[in-house]
């Protein structure tokens, strides 16, 4: 029931996935009525598809942790709980993402050894895609944060999305390494001793872009920044081309003329295509999908899971927080809950 | 001597702007002979432009404090001395960031009341211009740093560009007043509760460029990642445009066609039309110009120290700081001189 676009291009986009995978599952959580008569219009392999009543939403201006605590009979606090209790294997939401990263950590709570679960979606660069983590879950991070979120990174590029030994970089305002505020300062010699990490050194915001690390660290403020006003500039600026496009007969045949070609560039920025942004670092996998996701992303975060279930990510998520190598990570005491306002 | 370009684009740029002010007399500061043979060839008004030699250069790489303090033959000290001494009113430099901001405050002085001078450039939106302070001059910034700037950048935006009571936000994670990370959450109230600014809230970062503000505010890691992400978006994506155009004879063709209607929107985004960035809040003016400055930016680097003298910009801000409403912000001890590493 959450997202801009819900229920429809939800409901849909689950429709995309089943009859695309065959062999996944999808439990859509909500308002019985209003899904049951979505689906009506719709075909998908039999059993593919089921629904699970939920009477309540939870709205985006909602405090996070009170709507968490509060709703239980919200569409995300209900499918929560089924995760939590292995009657679904992952959760996908393009609601509230507060209440998606309070709901995640409260509800299915962190894996053993991770201090925080950050949210780590795939941006497009010139050389294909590259994971910004942490992107809004947590401010205020700590270094020891920044080389587990570096260290879950790695692990999802590998597994998840099929990159070998990922380039990992930390977001500074130079390319030396005494550059920067306290935090990068202090995280950067962590993260140069990491072990299980391919870590090349400070990325300047100009480069991230042109695809010079697959894996950018950052704390969630900074991250948040990155992924907005990458949106905000894209769009801007294709906005101010289009416009230009239209401006007269000639660079309209113009426009007429390169389309097919320009096409293809555009799709490449196209960060619907990579699905919805994980919250690593979770008992189970948690999905939050863009807030304005059409039926094409939706189906995208759905068919992701199976990757990430596939790939068995969790397992080596803990698996690495277990060696030896992060253990001196381990003497951090853990984490309050989120506050009501972060997120 | 500093900048990428330099001396050659330096100099052509000095006498580009001698020959359209009229009026301004500029002093190129740098080594005599290698100045005078670029200058042969070029013509400009009789007196509007002299040499000071300087025999020593700073370098990128070097360490600004330390640079600063050894390099006393440097074109960079030469020159900040003579603004010091009253025999220029301005400088104008495209050399390392890290010196000419450790310059401007070590030699110079910030103006009396400011607490930090930050790093201002203006950067392109759909809507004009808008100024992005701080950006790079002071990294762990405090709440009343951020009131400051804030104040600052007004009667910037006011006098120097022409913008009447312009709007003035905080970059933030979310538009509602209790999110984001500690200093944003202690800035508020404060920019809120500030008299002489237009203070309209928090900006998302994916609303900066279509022109939500005037005047954006933030701390100088996150407006150093903003400028230059926004410089990284802009190259990769025109890049990739770029070469979709040139991919076959189809899109070239089109691409011709609708050049000239392109043409005008890349001007619009085209940072090097705004001329440097000014480091706010000294004694005397110092204008950052980019590293990779061509004479059209330098030109415009030079002329806009002339409206900024012209507007007395200075003394407006020394007023400014000197009324009751930021009085209380004087109670913070005065900052060290940055760091080594800083900036």
């Amino acid at each position: 029931m959450g997202g801009d676009n819900a229920p429809s291009e939800i409901i849909r986009g689950a429709v995309l996935a089943a009859n695309e995978s065959k062999t996944i599952r999808i439990i859509l959580v909500g308002k019985k009525d209003i899904v049951e008569d979505e689906l009506r219009s719709l075909s998908f392999p039999e059993g593919s598809i089921e629904i699970k009543d939920a009477p309540d939403v939870i709205e985006t201006a909602e405090a996070p942790v009170l709507a968490i605590r509060k709703k239980k009979e919200s569409s995300m606090v209900v499918a929560l709980n089924m995760v939590k209790h292995g009657e679904a294997d992952a959760f996908v939401s393009a609601g509230s993402s507060g209440a998606i990263l309070v709901g995640g950590q409260v509800i299915i709570g962190k894996a053993r050894g991770v201090k925080r679960a950050p949210l780590a979606p795939l941006i497009p660069t010139a050389k294909g895609a590259c994971l910004l983590i942490d992107c809004g879950a947590n401010v205020d991070a700590r270094a020891e944060h920044l080389a587990q979120f570096a260290r879950m990174g790695s692990i999802y590029m590998e597994n998840a999305v099929g990159v070998r030994n990922p380039k990992v970089a930390i977001v500074n305002i130079g390319a030396e390494k005494e550059k920067g505020n306290a935090l990068v300062k202090e995280a950067y010699p962590l993260l140069e001793t990491l072990a299980g990490i391919n870590f090349i050194g400070n990325i300047e915001a100009r480069d991230i872009p042109s695809g010079l690390a697959d894996v950018v660290v950052c704390e969630a403020f900074v991250g948040n920044v990155i992924l907005k006003l990458y949106e905000g500039v894209g769009a801007t600026l294709l906005g101010e081309l289009k416009n230009a496009f239209m401006s007269g007969a000639r660079s309209k045949l113009g426009a007429m003329m390169a389309k097919p070609a320009l096409k293809d560039t555009l799709k490449k920025f196209d960060a619907s295509s990579y699905g919805g942004a994980p919250l690593l670092g979770l008992k189970s996998l948690v999905v939050k999908a863009h807030g304005s996701s059409t039926a094409k992303e939706i189906k995208n975060s759905i068919l992701q899971c199976e990757t990430f279930a596939r790939q068995d990510i969790n397992s080596k998520i803990l698996e690495a927080f277990s060696e030896e190598d992060m253990v001196s990570m381990d003497k951090v005491s853990s984490d309050n809950v989120l506050s009501e306002n972060e997120g």
